[in-house]
Order: structure tokens, then C-alpha cells, then sequence
């Protein structure tokens, strides 16, 4: 996942002008689905649309509707939803463009939301994120995803269900409810960083390799990357609490100042593992070293042992015609005495030093 | 004690409606124990409850009411004292998700703290951290543990014998005391850092290893937990101080401001901590790179100096017809003589060059 | 590119008095090039000039004027605009000297913005940076550059074709669209970075080399380079929103703000690529001594494995007389087996201990 | 010096009622000295005082009064002079707890402050610190020290000269000829780091040890403690400018200002030390791995010169029955010279690949 | 230069009182220079004064009189200068010592500016720094340097043949042009840097060696200290600009605001400069010990390859009575060949393994 954000072809927008919707994230074929969930306290209604021709049906009635769009790959869709509702251009444009810095706008008739949304796919065994764009009006909410499945499985139980007050309330407590959703999901990320960062640590205490370091740069990669969302959407859900737009309730407030606090638990959680990731690194460096220097040692150590050693046999292996040692009935096994009291010794020295 | 906070069971929360009280913690199955300390300047009751129906019977009256609970697993009692005390939902919720960070909300008739004690078990040799969090009513306070055993026994001594003004004041005082209670107990832990590091130090200077670094790598981490608990408590205190709550009288916010006091002290005692910490790293790095070579350089000069004299054995042992020296009757001892004058002034050469 | 930017000729413009027209760019002798777009929703003209004598015609008048110059060392072009446009004297100096600080100035009767534009010059596998005057008048824009080539081709094609609204505004939207031609081409800068970092990415696990470092090194720079023209962009953009110059419309602010949430994703994307520029630094560190003590490693296994059988010859070359072993008929091979075994046996000591 | 501030016997104070006057500083026993310096433009007069008692008489009248306390370990005396001075008892505790952060604290009818005091005792090589707490009113000034001896001994002059204008000003005066003492000290202080500094640099560049990398975090530490108690310091003067309490004159604000302008320096070249002692970091590990390496090569150099020159004189050491060589006159004195050839092309190779 | 700043002696002003003028930096016996210019837009005098003795006979009349004393370690001028021209105290405290952080000072009547000048001295091949002051009253200026010879040799000979607009402007504009004078030096010693900078790297990528290191050391040293004197420069220029002082003149403010530009232009050159010296100590670090490695791995190879060899000669130099291989007749030649297939085979192996 890693990578993406930095290298996007942003050269298919380049020279366009303002308001051109250009899907810039990787290119799907796949049709674009368009569910919705209209409902009130008494009711619900789930159907899905082939277009989004006459969307604005919606705009008045008593109920709640959310239209949920799977894929902005499909340009048209994105102008016909902003011709029959009025979007200004440059919202169709971010919501085309999918690297967005997430963000809230005001445009008094409607909200316009981006955030980022994290989830972890087990089955590749890496992170994804995809762009999550929200259109918040009186009465309905529209939102973009770039791909089909998302973190609001549950959410969309608990309306169907009942469950909670969600349907007595209107469109704000349902921002409220799917930014909620999605931040819930940042925490789910931050346990599994969690859990990947037990595994780094268990691994530089038993047995580091270049592969534990290369692990702890790929988080350390994707904690810069999910900060990058982070620090940003609490803006957002600051700007939403203190923006006072008329679309939002008061009542609705207390529940956006707690989103507020959990983005900014997410945040001190991110900084908190990059200051323990930064202190990991060193750690591995000073085992990597530490391991490599035991075992230099303990080799040095039998060279040195040996080199004075092979020295003295070296000395008798000289063929001067007088060396009276060499004569000596004595002579061999006093030298192989010699070598092991020499040895020994050694040997003794270096514990004794404690460099074994 | 160092990786929770980041692995916690979120998955049991998500999809939640918001207000769904779920205990995010270690599992536990004790029962829960309901403590009640109920006084005023003259007289003093202390009893057990078993459940919190009707707590709201202390919520008139003259006297100060402190009600203790020891343990937030029990999602029925906290219902109950929602029910009874008439709290937000949302405030249910965070008293039972044990992660949450420390933070001060204003429900008008009540006030709502969260922050984090910590201590260290001596028998476990390791800092243990719990959420408590306090609900501020005008004759009443309701503390939630998350565990038996805390830091107020000395306080509750004050209440019991009247020492100090206490038993005079009312519950916006004890909250105080509570607090300051909390934040004495951050000084003791800041105390055991500063031991841990003096040991680390002297570790440092006699004989580093890389037990010394995984110990200055676990203290780094503590710092770092203990530093997120502790930069938002100074937000807690400072919205107290700010927020002129009609709970609050204007003669506790002297008191309130020593406790500011206090934790801004803590912050710098935890970032000089840290600074020094990493300091330590490059000591520890360099002082193990400098012992590994002090051992690599004395072998590898044994090495050196042999290394020339088997060179002249080897040269001695050459089974040449006509070697001239080996027929010499001084040859051997002449050799001889060369070899210990050349191992003499190696070594000299050496220390003249402070190699050894 | 890097070294520019530090080592301009300052030298150059040392006690001139103020607003004298320096130029401190790399020198240049070809001829300036003045062209002239003059549009309205109507029609559209497009013309050379060779002097800027009498410019001011265009000031009054409905249409729309781009006066482009691609040049700044010709002084006297630079004194003609001023005087005819009544241009303060500070602002020309600042056109011919070409290492200003992008900012932007408000004269009442016409804005001054400075900002940076990079490329990546594919032929010689370099970015290039160029600064860019733009002067904002009521019905003319005039814009500086220091040589032939832009960024704007696409502008100019959008203008001349009649595409996207361009042609029915007024010189405020022209600068929004060129400042965010501009901006788009930092993307195309941070793309290329991006592939950079996944080709360096790639080197570092696969064969790191000095040249790796010396690229993310010289990566760092580049990226250091473009910050310093991006923090301050971010301040051009909020200043040109908040100012309220009367030359620039309300429904341009709009606009202006998208370009301002782009100049911030910029740098947000900046800030990334320096975290992990910062990382890569640590696994390049680490991969190369990770290479080398690899290579140490087996090389000294050899030596220790080979110095005891070594020794055993020597001691079965000395020549003493009386040497048991050395009559034996199966002397001989019973060395070569022990030293067989030795060798064996050492390397499954290194195997099990995970040396090899 | 450096470990206090860390490990304070916090615990001593832990669960006391906030209030409690208790000494958190080193044990002492000896007696407190109290002295009383109480002067106007015409007359000066010096006493000691027993006890506190009555401190109160200095109160009123015209003079200008300076009681000095050395010693806060006797907890009677401050209490009496909270009991005649009525001093709030959260002073009182302060003044006692040694430990304090840099503060003021405005009570209307007086101000407290406390600061730290930086000296270096030459006799024990290090610096010491002591906590300084004033109480300032309208017509006395009582000052609190942890030991005898302080940095007061030319301001004391200066009073008792009637050098400058300090006998013709009020205690506003005092207060900042006092700050300004202390401040001074500071400076050197800094002094003392810069020449611990100049040192070290000497150090690097002649014979880098381990005890300079002591040397190197022991100065970094000093510096860490030194900027804890700095930073706030800038606070409470800048607290005492803007505040505008009663008891400053507007005159002396000018000299405050100045004080501000001290403190910031005293910063800015913290700072720049602690900056450069990072930097110093660098080189020392630079260095001793140069030294090490140097000497490495060189015996690396040696063994590899005479590893193939042993291995030469091996080859005409083996015993077979038929090698020619062997067998030549000249076959000796060949080698011999093929064995010199060989080690001086040899060290002409490393020489040109500067190896040596 | 580095070292200055930290170890002046301070101790020299310890305990005076505020207002002494007391010299802190070198000693200096020469004779203080006094010049003297005085002009307007008719005419010009230029003439040097011995004393201070009546020098406020510049202040009334309707030319501009700028007044530059060479030298502050006669305090008797400066003593005088304050008497006839009413200064206070502090400032010519402050004057004389010569190590204030870069301020303005608003008196009403007069402003005072404290800034630092850098340029290099070709000669000594290092950059120097002085303090200037300066006093700007409605009709003259006053500065004072440390030593003879300024940057500010262009300015007084654009005075003197009446270039550009100064002649014609007030004091105000006389400062605008001397702090530009002083900035303007400060990009020289950038450009110096710079060119600093170029030399290391290419130092870096050719043969980089302790010096390299030391020099990087002692730029970044440099860079410390200039950074010093910039940021507060910066606040300097800002608050002459957001005064309004009745002493400027707002047509003097747009000059003063390109100041500004210019001061944080050099912040971000000097910020810049640090992070790549940063870089710098990395890559040097790291080809410091790819370049050993290099060396250590060519010499260990070549060990590795010899000890087989010589391993297989000390077997046949085995004094065995019956060993075969001795008596064949091709036993030697066969040995012979063995060897250098074996070394052939072993370069080969390392080869492919690009160990070489």
C-alpha cells in the first residue's frame, strides 16, 4: 500500500481546468453501484439506482436518505449527481480526484466531507485506504467510496434493526454516526500497528535479522501515512463543531465533540508508536551489532590462541643443525605441556578479562 | 505494562451504537465494590453498597458524598447510575472504555473528568496504569476504578481524622484533593525513572550490555506512555481552572492552580527525562563499539606481533641444500635473539603509538 | 540543481541602493521574449512585442490582458514596464532578482505575487526551478519568467480553445489559474519524487550501494529545496484570500480556497517524503553493515576453521628426535581423519549456533 | 550535581493536606541564619534575627527592608512568618518543597516568586542549584534559600555604599536587583559550559576517550537542567512586566524589560550549546571509530604481507623427495629475494590505493 | 570565530549595577575613531571628531547627521554621549557590552537598535561578528561597532555622490539603508556557506577524511551562531515596522517590509543549510565506512585465500615417516597445481558472490 499518495498519475489533470472531473486512482472497469437507504422512525426503504438521474427526489420529505455511490471511476455518474442536486464543480472534481487531504467545506445548501478511510485486508496481509467523500444535505446524505465493501456494515445493521436512536434522528446524526464508523476503524488499524509492533519487539529481543528492519520501516511507512489522514480529520470534525452551519443540530454537538476526542486519541496514539518505532530502530542496530560482535569475538579468540601456538611449532620445525631441544628425549611432550599450561592460561586471561 | 494502549480489544467496540457502554479492559470477574464516604465538618459515615440503585438519594443534602466504584467491568452498575443520576450516555460509554484519553467535559449540572493513575507494583517490579474517572455533582462525587487498591488511602485518612480543612469544603475541593492525589502519585513514578536512569547510568560506565539497552528502550517507552497521559491532564486541569463552573468556587481555584503547578512540573521532569534518555542511547552505543574494539584491538595485536616471527620459523624450517645459517653454530640462538628483540620493539612501537 | 539558491551571486547587489535592478540569475545573452494574449468571451488576440514601451494601452479597455516576459536579465525591459505602469521601484529589484522568498504585496492598484515553479527536465534527468512574477492589475496581468518554457501550454490552449469558463472572467481568475498550473506542477515534482523513493526503496533491498546513499541524499536535498519554495506558497495563497484586494471577486475565493487546500497537500506530501527520506537513511545504514559483516563473517569461519588444522601440521613438522607419532605406520592417516572430524565438527558448532 | 531533581523524596510529601510544610530538599541540621538589611536613601542598619517572630514590625514605616533566610529545612520558621506575614499556606508549602518550578504568583498584597539559582563550587568541581523564593511587599522583601553563601554578596555591597541608585528606590527595585543577580549568574554559568566546551572540542580533535563522551552527555545533562529552569524563568519575568501589579512602579519596568532581554539570551545560547553539543556527539563517534579503523588497517596491512611470505617459506618447508628447488645453489638466496620483490610491491600497491 | 559568545567574560559585570558601562568583549588599546557626516539634498560635510563633547548640537536643524563611533571599549565616550543626548542608562549599558541579542528598543524620544554584523576576513580565512548600535533620534544617527572597517563603505559613497533617493529622505530611511547594508552582508556570508558546502560534498563523494567531518562540524558551528543573531533580527525589523514610531515615516515602511522579506529569506537559507550539513554528517558517516569496509574486506580476502594454501604446505612439511604422496615423483608438481586451482576456484567463488 505504501507507496500510493506519492506516486498517483497527477499528470492526467495537469492543464485542465478547474472543476474537470478526472478520476486520478487506479483504474477499475467494474460497474458503479448506487444503493439507498431511505428511512424515518416508522419506515425503511433499501433499493438500488443504475443512475443517478433525478437523485434530487430525495431533497424534500420527511425522511432520511442515504445514497451511497461504490466507484468514482464513472465520470458521468459524478456530473449527472451534480447537475440534478447543484454541486459546485470543484466538489465533483475532489470527489473524482482521490487523494485528497481531508477536509470540510461550507457551501450553506450542503457540507461537503473527505475523509480517509483504513482497513486491514487479511487475505493480502496489508492495509488499504480508499477516499471517503460525504455530501451532507437537510435531508439526505450522499457519500463517494472508490471501491465496493466498506466499514459500514454495521452501521447500516443498526438502522435497519432499529438499534439505538439513529432513526429518530436526522441527516447530521448520521455524519455524525459514519465518521464515527470510520474513526472506530482507525482503532482497529492502531491494534493491529499495535500488534505488529509486540511481534517487532519480540523479534529484536530473540532473533534480529535485515528482515525485522525492513518490517519496522514498512510501519513505520504506514504510521507517516495514516498520520497524514489523522492530523487533518481532526480539523475536519473541529471545523464541523465550531462551523455552526444551520444543517447541523445542537444536540448532535456532544456527540461530534466526542468524535473530536477520539481523533485526537488516534493522533496521540500515531505519535506515540512513531517515538517507540524511532527508539525500535535503535535497538535493532545495537542488536544486529552486538550479535555480530559476539561471534567476531569468540573467532578472534581461537585465532589467538592458536597463533602462539602454531608459532612454537613453527620454532621446532626450524632445521638448524644445533638445537639442542630437539635432542632432548623430553623435548616433545614438554612442549605439548608447554602448549596447554600456554593455552590454559590464555583461555583463563580472557574470562578472566570477561571478553568470553 | 508497556504495550497496552495500543492493542487493545477496539473490534469489540466497532459498529457500536455511540453510547453503548462496553468494557474495553483486561477481562476480570471479581465482583465490583460500591465504597461510600459520606460527610461534613461534624460527623462521618463510611458504608458498602452492593448496587447503585438510588444513588441519587446523596445528591441533596448537606453533606459531601464521595461514592467509589472499584472496577468498570460491570456494565449493569454503570447503567444503573446513568439511570439514577441522570448522566449522558456518551459519559457512560467512556467510563467504561478503559482508553480513553485524559480529558474535562462540562454537562452544565455535572462535571466529567477522565485521567490516569499511576503507580508502581512493587512485587511485580512494574508501573501499572488505570483510568479513573470522576463525575463532579454539587454534593456529590461518583469515582469509577478500574481496579481494587488506589491512591487515596492517605486522603481518605484526612477525611476520617479531619486533618487539614477538608472535611469543611465541599466536592469541588475533594475533587481536588482527588486530583492532587493522582498527580503526587505521577512525582513517585517521575522518582522511579530517576532511579531506574542513575542505575542505568552507572550501568553505563561499569559494564553496558544489551540487557542495559533493552532496559533504557523499556524506560523510553514508560516515558513515552506516561508522557501522553500526562500532557493532556494539563489541558484538564487548565479547563478547570478556565471554565468558572458553578460547581466550582473561585477559593478552590488557588488550589486548582498549584495543581497546574504541578503538572506542568511534571511535563518538564518527563521531557528532561527523555532528553536525557536518549542522550544514554549514544553513550551505550559508543561505549559497547569502544569495548568491542578495546578486545579486537589487543587480539589482533597478539596476532601481529606473531605473525612475523612464524614467518622467520617458517623461513628456518625451509629444507633448502644449501641454507648457510642452519649449518651455524650460533644460528639458533642468533635467531632467537632476532625474535625477541623484534616482538620487544613491536610492542614498544605500539604503546609509543597509544595503540595499547 | 541543488547547490542554487545558497551560492547566487549576492556579491553582485552589495550597497546599490534600493530598487536598483539587479539581475542575479545565471547570465544570459539571448533576446527577451514579450508576447501578449488579449481576450475576451468574444474574441481573442495574440501578439509579440519587442520593447515594453507603452504597455499601459492595455490597462484600459474591457478585455482581459496576459503580457507574458520570458526573461529577466534585460534591466531596461523591466525599467520601460515600471514606468509606464508606475510599478514601485521595489517590486521591479525584485523581479530581476531572482531568489526572492515567494510572498505576495498589495500596492491597492495592482498585486504583487512571487512564487516558484519547478519541472523535471526529462533530456537532462534534472529538476529546474524558475521564479515567477506575476503582477495583477485591474485588466492586465503581467507575468515574469527567467526563461522560454513554461507551465502554461495548457493555460493558453484552455484560453485560446475557449474551454472551461476561462474566457468569461476577469484577471482575478486568470491568476488562480495560473498559480494552480503552478501548483499542479509540484504534483508532477512529488510523482517524480515518489518514484524516486520506490526505485531507491527497491535498491535498498535488493544491493545498496554508496551511489544509494548519495541518491537519497541528493533526494533529501531536492526535497529540502522545494519545501522552502512551499511553506511560504501556502501564505501566498491565505494571504491573497484574507486580503480582500478589491481586484479580486468573491466567487474567485472559492477557487482560491481549493488552491489553498492543494498548496497544504503539497505540503503534507513534502513532510511524508522527509520522514521516510529520514527512514530510508537508517535501512541503507544498516543494509550495507548488515552486507559487510556477512561477508566478515564467512571469511573468518574459514580462517578459524582452517588455523587449528594448521597448528597440527606445525606440530607434526618439528623435528624433534623423539616423536612416537611420527613412526607410526598409521600416523599419517589418523591425523588427516582427526583434522577431518575437527573441521566437520566446527562447522556444525557454527551451523547450530547459527554463525553460518 | 545532575541527578537531583529526578529523585527527590517525593513520597515524604505524597497524601499530606495541601498546605503541609514540608522540606523535600537535602537533609541539613544546621542552624538557620536569618538577616535583616533594612535601609532608606539616608540610613542602613544590619541585624540577624533568632526567629521570625514579630517579622512583621518591618512592615510599615518608610524604609526598605530585605530579611534573607538561608535554610527552608526548619518548617517552625516559615510557618511563624506565615502566621505574622499572613502568607497564604500553598506559599508556604512551596518555599519549603524544594523542588518548585520557576514561578510568580500575584496575591494582591504581595507577590511570590521563586527562581533557581545556578553556581559552580570550584572547590568540588561541579555546579550546585538551590531554590530561591521572594516574597515581595509593599515595603519589605523576604528572600528564602536553601543554603549560606549566595550570589547576593555585590548586591549587598552596593546597598551598604549607596553605589548606584538602590538606596533612593522602593522593593520593586530590590526585586529586580535580586532577579538580576541571579540572572547575572547564569552568564556564568553559561561561561563555565563554554570553556567545558572549548575543552571537549580540544579533546575531539587531539585524543578522543570514552571519559570524553562522559564528559560530552555530563555537560548535556547540565544543559538539560540548566534550560528547565531557564525557560520558565523568562515566564515570570515577563509575568511581572505584564501584570501591572500595585507594587511595581512603572519606572522600574524599564529595567525588568532588560531583565527580559537577559533571560531570552540566556536561552538562545542554551540552545545554541545544546546544538552544538549534539554535534560534538557526532564527531566523537566519527573520531574513535577513525582511531580504530586507522589502527586496524595498519595490522591488517602487516598480516597481509607476511601471510603469502609464510606461505612460501611452507612451500619449501614441505618434505617431499623430488622438488628441484630445493636442490639449487642459488635456490635460498632466490627466494629470499623474491620474498623482498614480494612485500615491497606489496606496499607500494597499498601505498597508491592509499591504504596506508 | 566559533567559540565567541559563550565564554566572554561575564564575570567582569557580575554584581555591578544596572546602567554600568562595562566592556565585555576583547581588549582594545586604540583610539576610538568619531566621523561624522552631515547632509542633506544641497550639501554634505564629513568630519571626525575627538571627543563626544557637545555632539548634541546635531540633534536640532534640518540636515541628517549620522554619527558612527569606532571603538566601545572607551566608556568614557559612551558616557559622555549618553549625558549630552539624555540616554538611559541600560541602553548605554548595553552599548558597551558587546554581546546583546539583536532588539529594538522604543524611547519616545529616540530608538534603539542592537544588531549583528558578519563578514568574512579573506586574510584570516574566517568569518568575524560585531555588534553594532544604533540610535535613531528625529535628526541624527549614532552607531557604534567594535572595531574600525564596516560593511558600510558602499552606503556612505552612495551618501556622498548622492545616489538613489538617500540623500533626499530622513533618518528613517538613513536606518532602513544601514540595517539593509547589514543584511545584505549576511547573504554574503550565506553565499560564503554555500560555497562551503560545495566544496564538502564534492569532498564527500571524492576522499572524505576527519577534516571533512571537522569542517562540517565547524559549519554548522557557524551556521548555529548566525542563526542566533537572525530570528531575533527578523522580530527586530518587525517591530520597527508594526511601532509606529512617530520617528518613521510611512513611505519608509514598504522599505522596511523588504527588509523583513529579506531577514526571512535568510532564516530560510540558514534552516536549509542546516538540514543538508544534517544530511552531510550521514553520508559522510557512512562513506567513511564503506571506504574502510573496502579496504578491511580486499585485505581479509586475501588472508582467507592464503590459509588453505598454507594449510596443505604444513601438511607435507609433516615429518610422518610413511607418507605416500612424499615419494611420488609428481607428488610436488601435483601439490603445486592443487594450489592454484584452489585459489583460482576460491577468487571465482568470491567473485560471484561480488564480495570483490
Amino acid at each position: 500500500m505504501h507507496m500510493r499518495g506519492f506516486s498517483r498519475k497527477f499528470s492526467k489533470k495537469r492543464g485542465l481546468p478547474p472543476g474537470t472531473i478526472v478520476h486520478t486512482g487506479e483504474d477499475r472497469n467494474r460497474k458503479v453501484l448506487i444503493t439507498v437507504m431511505d428511512y424515518n422512525d416508522k419506515k425503511i426503504d433499501e433499493t438500488k439506482l443504475a443512475t443517478m438521474e433525478k437523485c434530487n427526489r430525495f431533497e424534500n420529505g420527511s425522511t432520511v436518505t442515504w445514497i451511497n455511490i461504490d466507484g468514482v471511476h464513472d465520470t458521468k455518474i459524478i456530473e449527472d449527481f451534480g447537475k440534478y442536486m447543484s454541486i459546485h464543480p470543484l466538489v465533483l472534481e475532489d470527489i473524482a480526484s482521490t487523494d485528497q487531504r481531508p477536509k470540510v467545506e461550507d457551501f450553506e445548501e450542503y457540507v461537503f466531507v473527505v475523509v480517509k478511510m483504513f482497513y486491514y485486508v487479511e487475505r493480502e496481509k496489508k492495509m488499504k485506504s480508499e477516499q471517503l467523500s460525504i455530501i451532507l444535505k437537510k435531508n439526505c446524505i450522499i457519500t463517494f467510496q472508490e471501491e465496493q465493501g466498506d466499514v459500514f456494515d454495521m452501521l447500516r445493521e443498526r438502522i435497519r434493526k432499529d438499534k439505538g436512536s439513529i432513526r429518530k434522528k436526522r441527516t447530521d446524526y448520521l455524519l455524525y454516526s459514519i465518521l464515527d464508523a470510520v474513526i472506530d476503524n482507525y482503532f482497529v488499524v492502531l491494534e493491529r500497528f499495535g500488534l505488529d509492533m509486540e511481534d517487532l519487539e519480540l523479534d529484536l529481543t530473540k532473533k534480529p535479522s535485515t528482515k525485522t528492519l525492513m518490517k519496522i520501516h514498512s510501519l513505520k511507512h504506514d504510521i507517516i501515512f495514516v498520520r497524514k489522514a489523522v492530523w487533518p480529520l481532526r480539523e475536519v470534525v473541529n471545523t464541523l463543531i465550531r462551523n455552526e452551519s444551520k444543517l447541523m443540530q445542537p444536540t448532535t454537538m456532544r456527540y461530534m465533540r466526542d468524535l473530536y476526542d477520539h481523533s485526537i486519541q488516534v493522533i496521540d496514539n500515531i505519535e506515540a508508536l512513531r517515538d517507540i518505532t524511532s527508539s525500535m530502530v535503535e535497538v535493532y542496530l545495537s542488536s544486529i551489532s552486538n550479535r555480530m560482535n559476539e561471534i567476531m569475538k569468540v573467532l578472534t579468540i581461537i585465532s589467538t590462541i592458536f597463533i602462539p601456538l602454531t608459532f612454537i611449532t613453527g620454532l621446532y620445525g626450524m632445521n638448524f643443525k644445533f638445537m639442542p631441544e630437539l635432542e632432548q628425549v623430553y623435548g616433545y611432550p614438554t612442549v605439548l605441556v608447554v602448549m596447554v599450561i600456554l593455552s590454559i592460561s590464555m583461555y583463563l586471561y580472557f574470562r578472566k578479562k570477561e571478553w568470553m
